[in-house]
């Protein structure tokens, strides 16, 4: 029974200071999304397409997590994201004492709109929350429809699903649609966009997104200050 | 430092029971084959395709992993597979002791080569013997070629590796050259098979392949005998 305790106290730990996080970003008016995925799904191609859809109107910044290299937060820094790269050197996840590291490396006053990319994994990091607002998944379509049901957790606990590399819709039979129909059987509150930063699609929604979260948690901010 | 006195004590009893499971498996000349890569990188359809190319020569078994569902197992026993289904229920690899129970339900004198298909997960399933003789890694194509270097430890603790959905490799760029080069980088004595389950390249290499495990094995098991 002992491992069970162990853990038990690293969450509580964990939770405490993802509620100072979000206290954090709430004060400064930074909405902040958390990007889960299998290896591969397309995080960090879909914040370059991001930074490119958002130049000149919102200060974007990152977290970027690895297991190892800091190839993806070269990547988001080419793009004109202030990144700051954690490798968990073999950990599976990112929890929330890295996120709170993190954060000192930024100008807060100066950031509209935060991105924590997570290790790629489509199980553990589900279970650590690191003071996002925003919980996003992506899957994408040659990954197979199943995924879903044979992962819940990470569906059932994120509010957003990115369908991403959809260009591959004619490659993949029903992948699309039954990927979608999964997901909604396993959480119906998902919100879904479907989207390839490849040919463009669904880019122009999910900045509309973006901008409406930006635009919502500045209006909180102003009615607390 | 409690907590990681408690992971190497897990450790050692998993390794003390892959120590047993792989002198069970070696009395009966049954070479085991542990698949592992990322969800979606085509595990289960490549043993699909394996039941059809040994079909009648070899008597297969196969235990599968997966957080929830039984969906792979069924696959796998409509293919001709006898299967034993293991969910973790949110547990992010296999482990030994789970392979030690899932045995007692096979037929070992009537079994040639046992696969296990290890929950889909890129970093976990690494560090945990199972009592295999080979490490399988699977990466498909659309994955991307950072992979092996941003995963690598998956990469150097396995001894084969499968580039899956190349199929998929005109519409992946060079990522099938260069997939291969940075796998090669992380360890340059893994053995490399290039696949499609879907158009059928390269499976008849990785069918003669497991023919010779098979051979070598029983070949073993004679020479004790």
């Amino acid at each position: 029974m002992k491992e069970v305790k162990v853990l038990t106290k690293i969450l509580r730990a964990n939770d405490m200071i993802a509620v100072e996080i979000r206290s954090l970003l709430d004060s400064h008016g930074i909405p902040c999304l958390n990007l889960m995925s299998s290896p591969g799904a397309g995080k960090t191609t879909l914040l370059e397409k991001t930074a490119q859809l958002l130049s000149g109107t919102l200060s974007l910044a990152a977290i970027e997590g690895d297991v190892a290299t800091s190839l993806d937060g070269e990547r988001l820094n080419a793009a004109g994201i202030p990144t700051v790269q954690v490798n968990t050197g073999g950990g599976c996840h990112l929890d929330a004492s890295m996120i709170k590291d993190a954060l000192q490396n930024f100008d807060l006053e100066k950031t509209d709109l935060l991105f924590i990319e997570n290790v790629g994994n489509l199980i553990c990091p589900s279970s650590f929350d690191l003071g996002e607002h925003v919980r996003v998944v992506l899957l994408s379509l040659p990954e197979g429809e199943d995924k879903p049901l044979k992962y819940p957790a990470m569906f059932l606990n994120s509010s957003v699903l990115v369908l991403s590399k959809v260009d591959l819709a004619e490659r993949c039979g029903d992948s699309l649609t039954l990927s979608k129909a999964n997901a909604l059987r396993v959480n119906p509150r998902l919100k879904v966009f479907e989207v390839s930063s490849k040919d463009g699609t669904g880019l122009k929604e999910w900045g509309d997104y973006l901008r409406a979260l930006v635009a919502e948690k500045g209006k909180e901010k102003g009615k607390r200050d």
